[in-house]
Order: C-alpha cells, then structure tokens, then sequence
C-alpha cells in the first residue's frame, strides 16, 4: 500500500497492522502532533517500540518521554534485542529511566511487572486540607492517579489509602489518619496477574496497592491495566485450547518462522501420539478383514470421542481460569461429568445408531445382508462408550495437568481428541466383537 | 456439607458455589453485618439474586437496596421467573424501581444494559468552585464516581467532560465551559459492548458516558464494568469454540438439564456431518478391501487435518474478536495460512512418513512386504494434503460465517475437525489410488 498524504489519524490506526514499517512512519510523519500523540496512545506497547525505533534518532526522544514508567518498561520490553533495549533506556531523563529498570527487574506477568511506581503518597498526620492541596499540586504524569493516595509511615509501610472523594467530603481539619480505610486489600510484587485480575474483580476496586514482603509499598495497579490483562490471559489460553503455544503478539504481526514455532510443535507431538490409533487398528486387523464393513464407521466414532472430550476439556479449562472449579474440586466435576457424558452418549449413540440403520439399508455391501441391526447397535453402543469415555478424559486431564504444576489450557482440544482416538477403536472393536462374534465374526 | 458456625466470611466466600442454598443462607445469616455486606458485594448478580429470594421476605429489602440501578438490574434480570422479577422489582424504592425498568429495556451486552444512570452532571455556566462544593455534596451512591462529571445543556445533551483533577487544578473564578474536555468519546445506547470494550482499550478511558441518537447523555459506564464484559466475552467465545453453546453461567451452577440444552446440540449435529466421512469410506471400499493396511492410516490421517483445522480456526476467531483481523483481511490471512499450511503439512508429512516406515518395518503384515516405502510414502503426502486442507479450511471458516452474519466463534474445533474428515479421507484415498495403481491396487 502506498503512502497516502491524506489519511487521518483514524484511517492510520486501523491500518496499521497492514502497513509496512516504511509507511507507518510516513503516515505517521504526516500527521500534526496532536493526531500523532493521539494516535500513539492507541498503539501497544509493541507497536510503540517498532515505532520509536523506526523514526529518525533525533525524534526519538520525545515518543519515550511521553509514556509514564509503567508503559516505558512495557516498550523497553518489547524491543527484540539487548542493543536497542539500551538504547530506548538512553531516551529517557535520569530518574525515570531508575524506575524503568526497577520496573524490568519483575516479570511482565506479575503485579509487579504491572503497577506504575507513580502514585499519591500521604503522611498519617497531614491534615485533609493540606492533603487536598498537596494532590491538587501534582502534575499530570506526576503521579498515576489522584483520586486514591496512599498513607505511608517514614519507611513506606502502607498504613491506609483514602480516596479524594473521601479527602473533599470529610472536615478540612481532620488528620489523614482520621478519614483513611486501614483494611486495605494489597497485593504482593510477586503475585500472578491472573490472580490479581480475580482480586480487582471480587473487590470491584479502581487501584489496588502493590507491596513487598516487609508491607513496604512500591506502586499501584490500576483497573485498566486489568482490561488488557484478562483480555491477555484469555487469548493465551484460547490459543493453547486450539492447539497451539500462545502466540503473545496480535496474529498480524507474527511472521511465518515464528508461527511455524508456535504451532508446529504440539502438532508434531500430536502425529507421534497418533501412531497410538495406528497401533489399535493394526490390532483388531483381523476382526477389520473379516468385517470390513466395520472400517467404514472408525471416523465416525472416533470423532465423537473427540468432539466430546474437546468441549469437556475447554468448559473445564476455563472454569479453572475463572476460579469456578479448583483443583479439590475435582471429584464434584467427575460426578458431574459422568451423568453428562452418560446423556450425551445416550442422545449421540441413538443418533448415530438410527442413521445407521438408515445409511446400511441404503450403502450396505451384500455380504452383510441380514446383520444391519446388530451393526447398527455395534455403532450405537459405540458412541456411547466414546462419548462418556472422552467426556472423563477430557473434563479430568486439566486436573491432571493442573495437580503435576503444568498449565491445564495445555489440554487443549486437538489433545485430547488424540488421546482418545486410540482408546475409542478399543471401545468400538471390543463392543464389536461381543456384538458381532458368532455371526459375522 | 453441615452448616459450621465458625465459617469467616472469607470461608463462606470460597465455600460458596460448592454449598446448598440452604447452608449458605444459614452461613451468611451468622456473619456480622459488616461482614455479610462485604460478602454480599463479592457475590456476582446471579448469586445476590438467589441469595436475596433464599432469606426470609423481612430482610429482602435492605440488600435489594444496597445495589447501585445497574447491580439491581442484573440482579432483576437473574431471576428465573416474571413473578421474582416484579417480587424483587418492588423492593426497591420509587425512583429507583424507575431507574432500573429504564435500564432492565436494554439488552444486557449493550451499552444501554452497562450504564449506571447515576453520574454527575454540571452546567456549562457553573464556576468551578461551584462544580466541586457540588461535587462534594453527592453522597455515596447518588452518583456512579464524582472523578468525571459530564456537562449538560437543559436537554440533557452532552457538551463535555471534566475531571474532578481538572477542576481542583483550575483557578475557582473560571466556568466549567473554560476547563471541560468538547472533545468526548461517548457511546451509543446500542452499541456492543465488545465494541464498547475495544473503545475503552484504544483510548484508556476510565468512564465513557452513553447518549441516545440526539447526543441525550443517559448514562456512563465504567471501566470496572468493562472487566467483567472482556471476560465474559472471552468465556462465551471459548465455550463455542470447545463445540458448545455459551454456558452463560458460571459451571459449578448449570445443572444437568442446563449442561445437556449447551452441549448436545453441536455434539448431534456433528454426529449427522461426520456420515460424510462415513460416506466416504463407503466410496473407496473396494480399495481398502484390496489394501487392508491402507485403514489402519485413517485415524492419523484424519487426526491430522481436524487438529490443523482446530488450531488455525481457534488463532483467527480470536484474532477476529480483538479486532486484529477483519473481514477485509480474508486476502492476507488466506496467503499467510496457504504458507503455514504447506510449511506444516510438509514437517507433519515428514514426521509421518518416517514413523510409518518404522511401524511398517515392525508390524506390517506379510501381504505387503516390498511395499513398505509407497505406502509410507502414501502416508506422508497424505498429511501434507490434509494438514494444507485443514489449515486452509479451518482459517477461512471464521471468515465465511462472519460474512454471513454468525458468530465467527461457532467455527469451533469440533465442527472444523468434523468437516475436515471427510475431505482428509478423499485426499487420502485418491493419493493412495495415484501411487499404489498398479501394485498393491
């Protein structure tokens, strides 16, 4: 796509993940600086970075400067090698950039990774004027946000927070200590974002205060830091449900190398599992031979288990995400899954038995003349074997995964599937041997 | 699990989804009052529906009335039948059973169903320091937050927007019309609330205020809000793509009837698609009769494109939903899935080929020795073939359902897999037609 002089600001974002690099910049370029500081607000923290480093050295500066610590760590982060991480960090004032690197030092994914170390102190003894004023003097950029401001001790111990509302309707002469809430809820530097996403959620908080160890505080995450944390959390795990690693960049920008890493390695992983199948049907060769009507219906049946035991894993997954289901509370999940997966084989296996009954009048070989009911409740018992057995597998491999400390998105769909192929040919050749020996066996 | 006296509130709040309602009535009843409000305020709006309906009719109305309109609204739209509804309805108070019907007319994933009607509103006339003695005169819960109030003219249309930041910054003589923000982002009554999640995402906003079609301003929604909505989009999207329906209700709460309406629907009407592949193998029966080896192939083969598919449809449905990929994009996913498809296929295929010569080499029965090669090799290609297929059908699903008016997410896993089955067995067959004419056909 060319460069066209005349898009807006609008038009560029939704562009954006199309262009090349060189006509981001130009469009960019063009724009006056109000427009291109709105649009680089829009930008993530990625597509910040790749910006920044695109642009002329000498208008580097300023783009850096704009972003508060907590996303300037974000962007330093999103740089693909230690050269232009150092030189991002070079952009920036004195004591900016010694927030910056006390930010990187926690991991992207925790609430320390998360908080912004700009926040409202206060003293226990201030009086609500004096706090009041003191608030009013903070600049934009100054502090994250004024509406909540911390009680700190000479050692940074968080002791209370007090909201403005709280600060502009109480007595001017009050003491800070007088109108704070003591019970705060805080989180420690180290805690999982995902954990700290069910903590603003329970508490339906607007900041929540991050302190170390000792109750010393360090910084505040705000609720819509949280937005783009769940939305995170999710998409990676709806990338490990399809069958993939997560990709951690928006599909658009990831290149055909690094899709290849992500998704051909579960895929290949799944091949070799699925020699397990191979192995089954090469067991039961003899019964196939002599039945070879019996062959017609393994992808039949295989689906099901597979389909079921998909949709139990992923519910699973998710209510595990969502914290509805917890790792002990795995033996209420197994009744519950045993009476659905007993239903869903029973409505699929008379299904799958009436269609049967219908296809073998229709397709059915001679040789097999007389035998297509017993075939169709071969069929029939089949898929509620399957469906019940991949509705275990599937609702119980996340806890599985989840108890030996892996991720139980791992259990994605295409997994599980695979795990059950080889298990529902011994279900469906087993049921077809008991049905079927004497007659055509 | 008996009632226990010495639950916290902590306690109980785990404890919840795993109790009978009558053992958490009898919980929440032994709470202090402080303590049971602040459970009350964990409780999602399902839970507080059913926990009011579960106390005795005396105490329902204190905690009808602690609810802010949008949280009673919820709570009114929870109950499962007219008459709970209207019974909850007339427990509130005058104007706010008014202000709850105004909102219970909106869609519950629009705008218009998240607003709160409680925000603070100033003229354009005021002076600022009347604007903050007026903003310090609203009490807890008259208005949603007292941080952004918006300014109206005497129909109610939206002018502007000022920070409570803003206003204790300027000096108190200005008019709020000097200091307010024109400039607003503002959302329509109907407006999706993923769409609305997307808006608060672009422009890190923490209030977006509604307006109906004339620029009327009938409410704000905050970000707090929004965290619920990404996450429940996020939910409703993987239900679907595991192969189900949204459960639209936490799990441990959806009860077997509720599970089987969800889930059996997609499961029977894959078990009906995958006669196709049934179909299919009834078509080359006289191949496979020939080439009995060629059946124990078809689990991988198959595996292999469902799992492809179930991957590709999984990244670009979600793509999709964070508006990374649009319609218009279909030319360059198609081009970048043809790639990863082949590059995949071809890794797949090698994998493939190279287990089969070794499984052949251990477990081949003696009717094809001398074989073992075109068969692996029959093998391999067949892989690259489906898992092209399955990449390729399974990235432009969502795309072709979009384009229809679906949901993009009913291209789960499942029903890609499915679809793919039949297809991979052609391939399959007529590859093994090509190479073993003439020897083994």
């Amino acid at each position: 796509m060319a460069t066209n002089p005349g898009l807006s600001q609008t038009e560029l974002h939704d562009a954006w993940p199309l262009l090349s690099r060189e006509d981001q910049v130009a469009g960019f370029r063009l724009l006056s600086r109000e427009e291109s500081e709105q649009l680089f607000d829009t930008l993530d923290a990625r597509e910040q970075c790749e910006l920044i480093l695109a642009l002329p050295p000498g208008q580097r500066r300023s783009w850096m400067r704009l972003l508060a610590p907590d996303d300037a760590a974000d962007v330093v982060q999103g740089a693909e090698n230690p050269e232009e991480r150092a030189a991002l960090l070079d952009l920036l004032d004195e004591p900016t950039r010694k927030e910056v690197l006390a930010l990187l030092a926690y991991a992207e994914d925790e609430a320390g990774g998360l908080m912004s170390p700009r926040f409202a102190r206060l003293r226990p003894d201030m009086t609500v004027d004096a706090a009041i004023s003191y608030l009013r003097r903070q600049r934009e950029g100054q502090v994250e946000t004024i509406y909540y401001a911390y009680v700190l001790d000479g050692q940074q111990h968080l002791l209370g927070v007090v909201s403005l509302r709280d600060l502009v309707t109480a007595s001017p002469a009050k003491h800070v200590s007088e109108v704070m809430e003591t019970d705060v809820i805080s989180a420690q530097e180290g805690m999982d974002q995902e954990i700290l996403s069910h903590l603003f959620a329970d508490h339906d908080l607007a900041a929540i205060p991050v302190v170390d160890e000792t109750g010393r505080m360090k910084g505040i995450v705000t609720v819509d830091d949280i937005v783009d944390v769940v939305r995170e959390e999710a998409t990676e795990d709806m990338h490990k449900i399809g069958g993939a690693e997560a990709l951690d960049a928006p599909y658009p920008e990831v290149g055909l190398g690094g899709m290849l890493r992500k998704r051909a390695g579960w895929l290949s992983l799944l091949v070799l599992l699925e020699f397990l199948s191979v192995l089954a049907m090469r067991g039961y060769q003899h019964s196939l031979a002599k039945v070879l009507v019996l062959t017609i219906f393994v992808p039949l049946i295989i689906s099901c288990g597979g389909n079921s035991g998909s949709q139990a894993s992923t519910l699973i997954v998710r209510a595990m995400a969502l914290n509805e289901v917890r790792l002990r509370d795995w033996w209420h999940v197994i009744r519950r899954e045993l009476a659905v997966g007993l239903s869903l084989g029973i409505i699929l296996g008379t299904i799958g038995m009436l269609t049967a009954v219908a296809f073998l009048s229709l397709f059915a070989p001679a040789e097999i003349r007389g035998h297509h009911f017993s075939i169709a409740v071969t069929v029939g018992l089949s898929i509620v074997g399957v469906a019940l057995w991949g509705t275990m597998a599937g609702s119980m491999l996340p806890f599985v995964l989840r108890s030996l400390g892996f991720d139980p998105a791992s259990a994605s769909g295409p997994l599980v599937a695979t795990l059950v192929d080889a298990s529902g040919l011994v279900i469906y050749l087993t049921i077809a041997t008991l049905i079927l020996r004497g007659t055509l066996l």
